[in-house]
C-alpha cells in the first residue's frame, strides 16, 4: 500500500458483502472500502480501513450507515438489443394460443427480426439505451449482449455495432456475443445447411477479424441447430478466436450441455432439461451454469434443476435473458427474488451466483464480481442493512448509488 | 360544460384507457383529458376535447403523445404499517424449516407484533411514509391499510393514528381498516374466548365511536377465528357503523367467502381455496373478491380461481397484500403482471381488477377507479404507447407521471 489518498472511500457501511471462496460470501460489518484510480485499494472494518488509507482534499467520503456495500450485479445473458415489442403475443401466449399460430400471425422471434432488419442503428441504441439505464438503475454494471435478431449479414452487423456505440454512450460495460445462429433465418429455412456453411466459412471468421464479438452463441434445440451443426458452428468460431456460449438443454434434453463441455464452452445458458451426465461433463470441463428463472416464470415452464448443479459443486450464475419474447425482465434483483423463491437457491448463493458466478460466465471473474483489493472498483451502495433484503423485498429497488469503475454516477 | 378554462389538459395520448362497463376496457386512440378542480371535466378524442374545452393562461397541457393515461391504480388490500423485518425468517422458510418451528425461534407473526408495539408511531409513519413513495412512483393513488400488528388496544390505536398522520403527509389516499382480529395477541393465547369478548363489546365499539376505520377486517382461517367468531366480530363492527371485509378461505376452506355473503361484507380477501357455494353466495350477495396473487407467489401456494369468479360474474379485484410475512410487494404493476401470468387474466382484466374493481372493494367507485367526468381526477401517464405493455414488462415500472386530485405530483 502506497500513500496516495482514495478518490472514494465509503465508510460505516452496516455491511461490506462479497463472495469470496466457493459458496461463501463474506460480510464485514461496519465496513469501508477504499478506492483509487477505479480499482479498490483497501477493504475492510471502517476502524482498519481508516487507520490504513488518509484521505486527501479530493476525496469522496460516503458515509453508508446503515446501508450495504456489494459488487455491482453482472448479467451474462442478456438480448438487449431488438426492435418492437410483443406485448400481442404475450397475451395470445397465456390465452393458450399455440407458438406455431403466434408464428403464422406474425409473431414469435419473426416479428422482432422483421422489426430489428428494419430499425435503424440509432433506434436500436436509443431503444437499448432505455433500457440500459433502467438495468443499471437496478444495479448491473456489467451485461453480456447477443445479437441473433437480424440473421442477415449486415443486420447482425449493425446489433454488434449497436453493442460498441452503447457502450461508449452509458456506463453499463458490455460484452458482446455473435449469434447469428439464434435460429435460422427466413430466407434460409429451405435451405438451412447453405446457412451453417455461410456461417462456417464466411460470418463467423469475418466476425473474429473484425473484432466486433468475445463471444459466439448458438440456439442448440429441437427444431433449430442440432448438436452436430452447433458443433461445426462452434469449431469454427473457436477458430476464429471467440469464446463460446450455448443455448442449452431449454426446451428438451438434446446434449446441449455435453456438447459445450466437449467443445470447451465458458458457459451453457438456460440447462432446464439437463441430463445428470450432462451436468458432470460440464463439471469435469469447467463450463459455468447460467440459470434464467426469469423465462421459465414467464413461460410458466419448469425451472432448471439449480440445486442439483450446486450440489455438484459447479458454480451456478444468473442472469435476466432480458430479451423481447419469452422474459422481459431487466432486473437482477428481481431473478435473485425468483431464484431464492423458484430455483431455493439461498440469499447468500443468488448473491454469490449473480456477481462473481456470472463474471465468471463471461470470463470477467479476475476483474470483477468481488470486491477484492485490486479489482475493478463495481460497486453498489443499498438502501437495506441485510443483503437478504434483496430477495425478501421481491420488486423493491435496493440501489441508492451505483459506482462504476470507481466513479458514482448519479442517476 | 361551463367555459372555465381547465386547470390540466391531457392531449395526444397514444391511449387513454379505462374500465368502462363489465369486462369492457375502453381504449381511445389520440385521447385526451381535462381537468377542473381536481375532477375530470372531459375526455375523448384529442380533436374533440380541444373543440369543446378551452384552455386558459393558466391551463397546464401536458403533450402525452407514444404514452397512456389511464386511471390511477387501487391497492385495495395492505398491511402497510409495520415494524421490523422478516428477511431471515423468509430464508428459513425457502429451505423447508417449517412455520411453528419458524415461531418458535421468534419469527413469524409475532416478531412484528413485538416490533410494531415497540415501534413510536414517528417510526411507524417514517417506514410506511418510504414504502408509499414507492408505492406512489409505481402508480398506486389510493390504497387500503389495516391495523393488526399491535393487538392491544393503545397498539392498534397507534397503527390507526399513523394511517391518519400518513394520510396528511404524503399523496397516496388511504382507507383505513381496523384488524384487531389479525391473530390473538399473545396474552390471549390461552383464553381466546375472551379476546372476541373485548373485541366485540369493547374495542369494535370505541373504533366506530372514534370515527379511526372505515372498515373492520377478520382473519377467519382455521387456527385462527372460525367462523362463529368471525361472525360476532363482523356484526359488533356493523352495528359500530364500520364496513366488513374478510380475509376468507386463504389456507383451508373453512367457508370464510360464505360467511362474507351472510354478513354483507364490502370484500372477501384472498380467497384461494374458496368453494364453487362460496363464490355463488359472493355473487348473489354483491361481495367483491379481492385476488391477492403476490401472497401465492410469495409463498409458492396455490393461486386463487381467479377465471372461475370471473366466468360467474364477480367482479375480480386486485391487492398486492403488502405486510412483512407473506408478501413484500408494493407495485401494482408486478401484480398485474402475476395475474396475467399465474391466474390467467388478460391484460385488460387484470387493469379493470386494479382500478374499478379495486375501488369496489373499497366502496370508492363512485369517486375513483375509472375516467369519467365527474370523477376524481387520480391519473397515471405511462410511458408506454399500448395497455398491454404493463403486464409484458414484467417488473419495469411503466409510470411516467401521476396526477392526484388533478394534482400533477413530481417525483
Amino acid at each position: 500500500m502506497d500513500n496516495l489518498p482514495p478518490n472514494l472511500l465509503i465508510v460505516n457501511a452496516a455491511q461490506v458483502v462479497t463472495p469470496a471462496k466457493e459458496w461463501n460470501l463474506k460480510v464485514i460489518k461496519n465496513g469501508a472500502v477504499a478506492v483509487r484510480d477505479g480499482k479498490i485499494v483497501d477493504i475492510g472494518r471502517t476502524g482498519d480501513v481508516i487507520y490504513r488509507v488518509e484521505p486527501g482534499a479530493e476525496t469522496l467520503i460516503i458515509d453508508a450507515a446503515g446501508k450495504i456495500v456489494m459488487p455491482g450485479f453482472v448479467d451474462p445473458h442478456t438480448h438487449l438489443v431488438y426492435a418492437g415489442s410483443r406485448a400481442e403475443e404475450f397475451t395470445l401466449r397465456l390465452q393458450g394460443v399455440p407458438y406455431m399460430e403466434i408464428a403464422s400471425r406474425g409473431g414469435g422471434i419473426n416479428s422482432t427480426v422483421k422489426a430489428t432488419r428494419k430499425a435503424s442503428l440509432d433506434d436500436l441504441v436509443d431503444s437499448a439505451k432505455a433500457r440500459l439505464a433502467r438495468m443499471f438503475a437496478w444495479g448491473t454494471t456489467t451485461a453480456e449482449v447477443k445479437s441473433g435478431y437480424a440473421l442477415n449479414h449486415a443486420g447482425e452487423l449493425k446489433m454488434l455495432m449497436t453493442i460498441q456505440q452503447l457502450a461508449l454512450e452509458q456506463p453499463v460495460e458490455l460484452v458482446p456475443t455473435y449469434m447469428g445462429a439464434h435460429e435460422f433465418p427466413p430466407e434460409y429455412q429451405e435451405k438451412r445447411g447453405e446457412y451453417v456453411d455461410l456461417l462456417v466459412k464466411t460470418l463467423i471468421p469475418e466476425i473474429g477479424k473484425k473484432w466486433l464479438a468475445e463471444f459466439c452463441d448458438v440456439f442448440t434445440e429441437k427444431g433449430v441447430f442440432s448438436v452436430d451443426d452447433s458443433r461445426r458452428i462452434l469449431e469454427a468460431a473457436k477458430e476464429a478466436g471467440l469464446m463460446l456460449k450455448i443455448h442449452a438443454d431449454e426446451i428438451v434434453h438434446l446434449g446441449g450441455a455435453e456438447l459445450a463441455a466437449e467443445v470447451g464452452a465458458v458457459s451453457a445458458d438456460h440447462l432446464v432439461h439437463v441430463s445428470p451426465e450432462g451436468m458432470d461433463a460440464m463439471k469435469r470441463a469447467g463450463v459455468v451454469p447460467v440459470i434464467l428463472p426469469g423465462a421459465s416464470f414467464f413461460l410458466n415452464s419448469d425451472f432448471a434443476p439449480a440445486r442439483a448443479m450446486i450440489e455438484r459443486g459447479l458454480p451456478v450464475a444468473l442472469g435476466t435473458d432480458l430479451n423481447p419474447g419469452t422474459c422481459t425482465i431487466e432486473s437482477m434483483p428481481i431473478i435473485i427474488g425468483l431464484a431464492c423463491l423458484k430455483l431455493k437457491l439461498t440469499p447468500e448463493e443468488a448473491i454469490i451466483a449473480s456477481t462473481l458466478n456470472a463474471a465468471k460466465a463471461i470470463r470477467r471473474d479476475s476483474i470483477i464480481g468481488s470486491l477484492e483489493v485490486g479489482k475493478q472498483a463495481d460497486m453498489l451502495i443499498m438502501k437495506i442493512s441485510d443483503y437478504r433484503e434483496i430477495p425478501y423485498r421481491f420488486g423493491v429497488n435496493p440501489v441508492d448509488m451505483v459506482i462504476k469503475k470507481g466513479k458514482l454516477v448519479r442517476q
